[in-house]
This record gives structure tokens, sequence and C-alpha cells, in this order.
């Protein structure tokens, strides 16, 4: 994939008029106008994604992005890089967190080794390596422009391998030691903010290695940015070179796996900072992505919140997550199975005495 | 049970070494410290509380508490009263909201009639019925203090068998038309805050009806409160003064499930407002019950905001629900299990080449 391939990609807009006969579905069920709250909202969203007023939620998969990041030479992380490796080895045998914690849930975990620093790749991980972990961004641009399109694509293709075996909802995932740091400078780079603003404690970090990582990260836009550093980024040719500066190759693989969702027409559940940052990229680089994402959770990081407001999404869940890996994003199934079980079943007014609630305003 | 034997009961607090020693467990599992964020802590909680590490969430029950408001005379809802019954009915069969939402999901629902408008309670539904509905608070006190005492002891009663069934947690739920207004009239009775602030449109109200229930609110704290009326209420029996005047008897029920759980020791969710004036209630009533409560969602009415901070929770999901019926609260379940999944079977640090995460504070 050229850059200008990239750039050409056109999304094509989830259905609106599925999602107005979706929420008419959701008035005619015996329960106040709006009960189930932002639940009827997602549950329209993703009928109108999929183009079908009877939305599927039986195959779902979450697709983990790993790769190492050369920052971590710079101190801004509690622990080293080879963490990467194992714990993505953990994740081969779905022995990891999320591979734990879905244990008795039915979801396909799938994980990718987009960069682990590393000759080899975990058993049971699927093998797209670009590189064996970026550069340090303080020395030199994390990726070369044909790395970051290479691991974009890798995201791309997941997906499609995914449409063909008719999943119906994806969900983001990560690993790599020091994708805080990589995540809150693309932030900072493209919204203009300030890193003392954004940049949290990640997995751990005493509040002079906070002071550190921040440093880096400012540090790191002047460097690339250079005078652009503190205004938004204006155009998808600055979000593609931000990214190949300061990004790593999970949240460029990440990115992929959004713009292949939203050219699929597949929603698709962002997790934590990590993947939300992904999901802002994706959304600047390729326009009308952002209709198919789903919020799962407002977790520890404080970057997260200026994510969802840019994207203007609202996460149902809140409660301090910072575990990556795309825990947080799973969570967000059950609920999702709670609500299509009461739309697709849920006893109609038309079948009780009860007479159906008026709309009388928002 | 006279209201002396209620307020002599005493709450054996959860245990706090079980809840340290949970947490070391947390800690040993290859992840960032305190990844799950809150739901570390519940665990923990929920461990505290039974008393042992290795907390259970095999047997969960859902209870309803079921009953009719005389203050729908007023004009405060959209529907009329006998829609109770008529929910009610449907709950019976498993045919309500909360019971097709959760066709899929292991819980036991189990409603109870403790007020219900009519003659005879609906199939498959428990009856404790003290009185069909409550007065209008703006004519006389909805209900005698002996039949407030009545409806506690049914919901201390319906704890008291799921012990014996060996339930591991309970979810609360209500239904009962025109319960938003009873519960916004005693949270703004026990907290002394202002009616405008936290009344809301319940199942759907128009602007008028919104400043209309606003006013009846209001003149039935004065009417039943007086000059105590804007002040918080200090003592139990100002509480339960206030419960008499003006609460439901599904309030009253709903305190007296909450009081039963930290009588047994277990835990206990919260779901909308009405549910969380009820635990507000109790722990008023009878100090020390508030240790037991776990915050599910933080739904559409804002009154859930100040309850939950008089009790200093958190709620982990907050979608804008508004349907009652313990909707809200049976959705934290699979979020628990995941958690407890996760701290149950987590690969531990010892079996890995990972060092453990270093805690350098808060």
């Amino acid at each position: 994939m050229t850059r200008d391939e990239l750039f050409s990609i056109k999304i094509k807009q989830p259905d609106e008029e599925t999602y107005l006969r979706t929420k008419a579905r959701w008035d005619a069920i015996a329960k106040p106008l709006d009960g189930l709250g932002d639940f009827e909202e997602l549950i329209c969203r993703i009928a109108a994604i999929q183009g079908s007023v009877t939305p599927g939620l039986t195959k779902k998969t979450l697709l983990i992005m790993c790769a190492d990041n050369g920052i971590v030479r710079e101190g801004v992380s509690q622990t080293g890089q080879q963490v990467t490796y194992d714990v993505v080895s953990l994740m081969g045998e779905r022995k990891s967190s999320v591979g734990i914690l879905t244990k008795n849930y039915p979801l396909s975990i799938v994980a990718y080794d987009v960069g682990i620093a590393s000759n080899v790749t975990p058993e049971g991980v699927v093998d797209r390596k670009v590189r064996p972990g970026t550069a340090d961004f303080l020395q030199e641009p994390a990726m070369q422009p044909s790395e970051c399109l290479a691991a974009i694509k890798a995201g791309i293709d997941a997906v499609a391998d995914q449409k063909k075996q008719h999943t119906d909802i994806i969900a983001t995932g990560e690993m790599g030691i020091g994708n805080t740091t990589t995540s809150t400078a693309l932030l900072c780079a493209i919204t203009g903010a300030d890193p003392a603003e954004y940049t949290g404690k990640g997995s751990g970090l005493t509040d002079e290695g906070l002071l550190k990582k921040t440093q880096v990260i400012r540090e790191g836009l002047r460097l690339h940015l250079g005078s652009k550093a503190g205004s938004a980024l204006m155009t998808s040719e600055e979000v593609f070179s931000a990214l190949c500066c300061l990004g790593g190759l999970d949240i460029a693989a990440l990115s992929g796996v959004f713009i292949g969702c939203a050219m699929q027409g597949i929603p698709v559940v962002i997790d934590g900072l990590i993947s939300a940052v992904a999901a802002l990229c994706a959304e600047r680089l390729v326009p009308g992505c952002h209709d198919f994402y789903i919020a799962s959770h407002m977790g520890k990081e404080k970057g997260m919140e200026r994510v969802f407001a840019e994207l203007n999404l609202h996460p149902v869940i809140s409660a301090n997550l910072a575990l990556g890996e795309g825990t947080g994003a799973v969570m967000i199934f059950p609920l999702l199975d709670m609500a299509l079980s009461l739309y697709e079943s849920g006893t109609k007014f038309a079948a009780t005495d009860i007479g159906q609630y008026e709309r009388f305003q928002k």
C-alpha cells in the first residue's frame, strides 16, 4: 500500500435509515423510552453499521497488535522491553490477562506481532513483523513511511481476514512496553495539547519518572514537529508524518484495524489510551472511520478523555482500567449481549395491556 | 419487628485482613498493578464481605420489590398505576425487561409484591403485600410506621431466604409507577437538598410535568418535615419518619434487603435511583450497611450522583439507564465474572520470567 492509496480510501457511511428503524423497534418494547440509555444507541449504531435491523453479535474477535518501542531506552517505563515478548508469548497460549479474563466467554483472540524486538514471533501469534521494534524517537523518526504503511496494512488485512470468517464485531487491544509514551506523544501532536496535561504513569512510575516521561514527549514533539508543536495538525499528511516519527508499530497497525473495520462495515471497539489514539489517527488519515467506533471504557490515562471528546464518543464503563491487551474493550461485549437480547426478544407494548410511552422531547 | 428492634440491629464489618490478602493476590498476577482498576477493588470488597480470599459469585439473585404509590394521583407520572401490576405480571413469567435481558445469563430473579394496588398478587410473584399501594403523601403520610416496618421486614426476610439457598451476591430492583417521585422526595428529605436540583423526568415527562413533579415533592417536604425541610436529617428516627411519610413500600422493602445483606454478609448491588435511595435509607437506619454495597451504574436520574457521593461509592457503568427492574444492577455481574476469572486463574509473575511491578504510590 502506498501513501496515496491510503489517503484515497473512501468510507461508506452507516445506514441512517436502519438506525431510525432500529430505534423505532426499541420504542415498541414495553419499557420506558430510552430506558436502556446508551445501550439502545449502541445497538442502533451497530445495526446501522451492519445495515440490518437485526444486528448480529454472535462472532466476536479481539485483535491485539503487539510491538516494541525504541523510546523505552529513555527510561519512560518501569519495566524492560523483554516484557513485551514475554506477555505476548503468554497471549499465544491464551494465558495472558485478557485470555484468562474471557476464559468462560465466547471470544476469538488473535494476536499479531507487528514489531516485537525479537528475531522470532511467539508461538500462536501471527507474524506480521515490520521491524524488531521502532527507533528511539529522540534520536530519529520511530519508523520510515514504508514501515508505517506496512503496519497499517497489517491491520487492514487482519480485518479482511475476519470479514471472511463472518466476524460480527471486533475489539482492539495492544501490548508493547512504552506505548503510553508513544500514544500520548501522538495525541499531543495531533491535538496540539500540552504533554503535561495528558502524560500519565502508564503501568507504574514514580513522580520523578512521570516528569521524565513528560519531558521526553515534549522533546519528541519539538524535534519532529518544530514550530507546529502545540497546534493541532490539520491534514492527513501531517498526521501520517507524526505517526511515523512518534508512533509505534502497534498504533499504526491498530489504525489499520480501525480503517479496515470502516472499509468492511464492521463495528470496532476502542480499548484504552493506545487504542483510542490509534482510532483518532485512523479518523484523521481516513475521514469517516469514526462512525464505526464503539467506546468501551474510560480508563486511568487522562488522554482518553481528550480522544473521546475529539471523536464525540461516550464510553459506558468507567473503572480506572490500565491493563491493556483489550481487557476493557471485551468487557463491553456481555453488556451488548444483554442489550441485544432485550432488543431481539423484549415483550412489545402491543402484546400487553400497557399503552406505549409517548416521546415528548430528548 | 418493632422500631426498637430495627434500630438495635448491629452490623459486623467486612474483614479488613481478607481485603488486604486479596489485594496482595491481585498484585502477584502478571499485569500492571491495579490494572483492572475498580474491579480489583470490588473483588477485594466482595472477598472481605464473604470473609474469604476465594470469593464466590456462582449463585446470583435479583430481588425485585414492587409496590404502588398514592402520589401518582397528583399527576407526577406519564402512565397510570395499572402499569405496575401489568409489568409485574410479566415479571412473574420472566417476560419483563430484566428477565429478557438476562435470558442467556445464569441469574435467579425473585419478584415481591409488597404493595401493588390490586387485590391479588401476580402469578410467579411472592406475596408480601403490606397494603394495596401507599396513600397520597400530599394528603396524609404514605404509610403507617407498622406498615413501613412490615415492608422492611419483608426485605430482611427475602435475604434470609437467599442465605439459606447459599446465594453469593444479590442485586436489587424495583417496579412501581411514581417511585422516582417518592425516592427523590426521600433523597431531598434526608440530605436537605433542593428538589429543583434532583427531580428528573422518570420514565418520561414534559417540561411542565417536571415542574409539577418538583412542586409536589417540595410540598410533600414542607408538609411532613416542616421547619426541618432543607436541612439534612440527623437521626435514624427522623429518617424512619421520612420514609413512612414520603416513601414507597418498595423503597422500604429494598432498605430491608440492604439491611438484610449487611446482617447476612452478602454483597448487594445498587441499581438506579430508587434502589440507591433505599440503600441510603438503610445506612441511615442501620449504620454500617454501606460496607456491603456495590454501585453498578450511574443512570439518567441526577439524584444518583448525590446518593453515591453520600455513600462514597463509584459505579463502574455509566450509560444513562432509566429502566428499573434491576436492569443496571445485573449488568455488573458479567463484568465481575470476568474480573473474578482473572483473579482466580491469572498467570502469576512467579510462573513467568517477568519481574513483579513495584508499587511506588497510589
